[in-house]
C-alpha cells in the first residue's frame, strides 16, 4: 500500500488488526459507562455523541470503533482513487459502525476556472516573498521532479465533486462541509443516499444560512478551534447557534479535548461534541514529522494564532515564524482563498519534509495545551466518556440531586 | 443623595424599598429550585454559586438579595467618602447576605508617582489625536469648570489603597482584584478581616502566580469576557486554571449570561460562575445614557472588539468609531496603562454626556448578543437558576441517568 502524505494506513499502523475479527479486543467501556445519547447520536446509530474529525483513516476508524463517530477529512485527497482506497479501508475497519466524510466545498462557485487559471492570479511579489522567507531559514528545495506532497486543492469545487462521486459509493452516514453550505444538488444527492449533511458555522448568521439551505446538522465552531474559525468563542457561539437553527441539531466544536469540555458543550445545548485537534497526537495519527509532533506536545494554549497564512481565510494554527512572516505588517500580506493555499503549497511541503522547526506548523486549536503525550484513540476516548460522567455527577451534586446509586 | 456618574443609588431606583423590611417581597425561587451549591458558595454563605460583578450598588445588592453574590466594582470611585456612602447603602440593602468588592490594583508598584506625573508622560501628538477625533464627530466641550465625570483612577495604587481603608470597615466577604495579585500586605489585611481574596487570570501562568501570592479564589476570565481579557477562550481556560491552582476554587468568567452557560462553566470544573456584562442592561443598572443602553440592546455577539483604546491594556468593549480610531494602523496607536486611561478620560466623558452614538461604547463581553431587553436582576437571576436546572437535567438524560422524580 503506497503511502499518501498525511494519511496513515492500515498496513503501517494497524498491523495487528489484519482481520476484522481482531478489531474489537474488548467491548468499549466494558459496559461500565452508560452511553452519551442524544437524538442525533440515536439517528446516526452511534453509542456516544462524540464526533472526531481527522485527516487520518486509522484515527477516524478508531474513533468509530470506540463508540464515537469518526469523520475523515477529505481535503488532502487530490486523486479520487486514493480516497476510494482509504474509504475501502475505513469500511473494512469499522465493522459496520457509522462514519462520515468532511469535504471543503466553497459556497461560491466560480464557473470554468481551472487550477492553472488560479495559479496565474498569484502576484510575483508574493512568490518572491515565499522564496525569501524559505531562504532566510535555509529550507532546501525539493528534489528534481519531486512533487509537492502537501496540497490543499480539495476546496476547489471540481475536486470536491470528484470526491463526492467516490464517497457516495461507500456507507458514509454524514457529509460535512467546512466552508459554507454545500450546493443544493449535493444536499439532495446526499439525502437520496440517506446521508445527513452537516456544515460548519462560526456565527448564528452562517448557521441560519445553512438551515435555509436544507442541511441537517450545524457544527458550531468557536474561536478557540483549530482550522477555519470566526471570532465568537464556543461559550457564546454554541447556544446562539442552537437558538438560531432550532430544532436542527448542533454539534459543539472548538476547545473540546476532555470529557468535562464535552459536558460543557452539551450543557450549552449541543447534541454532541466535535473534536479535531485532540487526535493529532494520537498513536494512530501520522503527521510524518516527529518534529511537528514534538512541537504539538510542547505547545501551550497560548501558542496558536488565528492567521490567514495557510489558506487565505483566518484559520487557527500553531504560531510559527511562517505565520509571523505572513502576519507581519511590513510583509506583502496574504492572498484570498484559494490563492494563498496554492501560493504556499510547495513551501509547506518543503518545510515539512526537512522539518524546519521554526517554520513548522499545522492547524490546531487552543486545546493543544492539553495534548502532552502520545496516546491511543481508545485511551483518549475512555477519558472523554469518563470525564463526561464525572462532570455530570458533579453538576448533579451542585444542583442538589442525589447521585445515581 | 448626590449622584455619582455611573452609579445608581437607592434614592433613584429603589424608591419602593425605603425600609429594609420591604426588600424581600418573596423568598427567592419560592423553594422550587434547589440551591446551586459548591464548597466556595458554602464558605461564603451564598445560596447559588453565581457571582455578579457590577459598578452599580443597586445591581450588586439585588444580586445578593436574589441569592447570588454581588460584587461591587470600585474602580470608578475616586473619593473614599463616595465609596463609603455606597457601601453603607449596600450593607443596608442586602439584609445580612454576603457581598464583595472589586478593586483594580496593579501588581507593579511605581513609588512616589502622582497622577500629575503620569499626565505629564502623555505625548502631545496623542492629545491632538483625541481632539481631532472628537472634532470629526462634532463632540461638544464640557461646560466651563465642569469636571470630567468619567475617570478611571482607581487603578492607581494610592487610590485603591484609600478604597481599601474604607472597605474593610464594611462586612465585605470577598475582595477581588482585576489586575494581577494584590500586594502581600493587602492579602494579609484581608485575611485578618476574614475576607477572601480573589484575582482575575487570563492564563494558567497568571493563575499560578496568584496562587503563589496566597490568594483564595481565581477568576478565570476567558477571551470572550468584557473588560480586560487574554486570548484563551473560557472553554480552554477554565479547566487549565482549575488544574493549575488545584485545590483553590476557580470561578468561570467570560461568555456567561444564561443558566446553560453557568452549567457549562461548572462542568469545566469551576466552583461558580462570574458574570459581569449581563447586568449592564438590567432595570437596576444606570448607564446614564439611553443611547448606550440602546446600543447594548441592539449589539450582536460580533459587535465587540478586544482593544487597548480605553485603558492601554486589551479590554473587550463595544466596537465603535472610537475604538476603530485607536486600532487604526494609520493613527498614533494607544499608550500603555495608565497613560491611555488618563489620556481619554475627558473625551469619554464628553462622548457619554452628549451621547455621540458612533463613538459611544462600554466594556462588555460577547454575551452582549443575549442582552436584548431591560429586565430586573431578579428576572435574570431566575433565568440563570432555571436554565442551570434544565441543563443539569438534560445532561443527566444524555448520560442515561434517571430524572429526579
Amino acid at each position: 500500500m503506497q503511502a499518501v502524505d498525511g494519511v496513515n494506513h492500515a498496513g503501517e499502523s494497524q498491523k495487528s488488526d489484519a482481520s476484522s475479527e481482531n478489531l474489537f479486543p474488548r467491548p468499549p467501556h466494558c459496559g461500565i459507562l452508560p452511553p452519551m445519547e442524544t437524538e442525533l447520536s440515536k439517528k446516526l446509530g452511534v453509542e456516544h455523541a462524540i464526533f472526531g474529525f481527522t485527516p487520518f483513516p486509522a484515527v477516524a476508524a478508531a474513533i468509530t470503533r470506540a463508540g464515537g463517530f469518526g469523520v475523515l477529512g477529505a481535503v488532502r485527497y487530490t486523486a479520487p482513487d486514493e480516497l476510494a482506497r482509504d474509504l475501502d479501508w475505513m469500511t473494512k475497519h469499522t465493522g459496520g459502525k457509522p462514519y462520515g466524510l468532511d469535504v471543503v466545498m466553497p459556497a461560491k462557485k466560480v464557473e470554468g476556472v481551472t487550477e492553472a487559471d488560479v495559479e496565474a492570479m498569484i502576484p510575483d511579489g508574493h512568490r518572491t516573498y515565499v522564496e525569501e522567507t524559505l531562504a532566510k531559514h535555509g529550507v532546501p528545495e525539493l528534489a528534481q521532479g519531486e512533487a509537492s506532497g502537501w496540497r490543499i486543492t480539495g476546496w476547489m469545487e471540481e475536486v470536491a465533486r470528484n470526491q463526492l462521486d467516490v464517497a457516495f459509493d461507500y456507507p458514509i452516514k454524514l457529509l460535512a462541509n467546512a466552508l459554507g453550505s454545500p450546493p443544493a444538488d449535493v444536499i439532495t444527492r446526499a439525502h437520496d443516499h440517506g446521508v445527513l449533511v452537516a456544515a460548519l458555522a462560526g456565527s448564528a448568521r452562517h448557521a441560519r444560512h445553512h438551515a435555509e439551505a436544507g442541511i441537517d446538522v450545524v457544527v458550531a465552531q468557536g474561536y478557540e478551534a483549530g482550522g477555519h474559525t470566526g471570532e465568537i468563542a464556543s461559550m457564546v457561539l454554541v447556544p446562539e447557534v442552537v437558538d438560531a437553527v432550532h430544532p436542527l441539531p448542533v454539534l459543539a466544536a472548538g476547545g473540546i479535548g476532555s470529557g468535562e469540555q464535552v459536558a460543557a458543550g452539551l450543557a450549552l445545548g449541543a447534541q454532541g461534541a466535535w473534536l479535531g485537534s485532540i487526535w493529532l497526537t494520537t498513536e494512530e495519527a501520522d503527521l510524518h514529522s516527529r518534529a511537528l509532533t514534538a512541537k504539538l506536545l510542547a505547545a501551550g494554549s497560548g501558542d496558536t494564532v488565528r492567521s490567514r497564512a495557510l489558506t487565505g481565510k483566518p484559520a487557527r494554527q500553531l504560531r510559527t515564524e511562517w505565520t509571523d512572516a505572513w502576519d507581519d505588517p511590513s510583509g506583502p500580506g496574504t492572498l484570498p482563498m484559494p490563492l494563498q493555499g496554492l501560493l504556499v503549497a510547495e513551501a509547506v511541503s518543503r518545510i515539512q519534509k526537512y522539518e524546519v522547526a521554526p517554520l513548522l506548523g499545522t492547524p490546531v486549536g487552543q486545546i493543544v495545551g492539553r495534548m502532552t503525550s502520545e496516546r491511543s484513540v481508545q485511551a483518549i476516548f475512555d477519558d472523554l466518556t469518563r470525564g463526561f460522567e464525572r462532570a455530570v455527577e458533579r453538576l448533579g451534586r451542585i444542583a442538589g440531586r442525589s447521585d445515581r446509586s
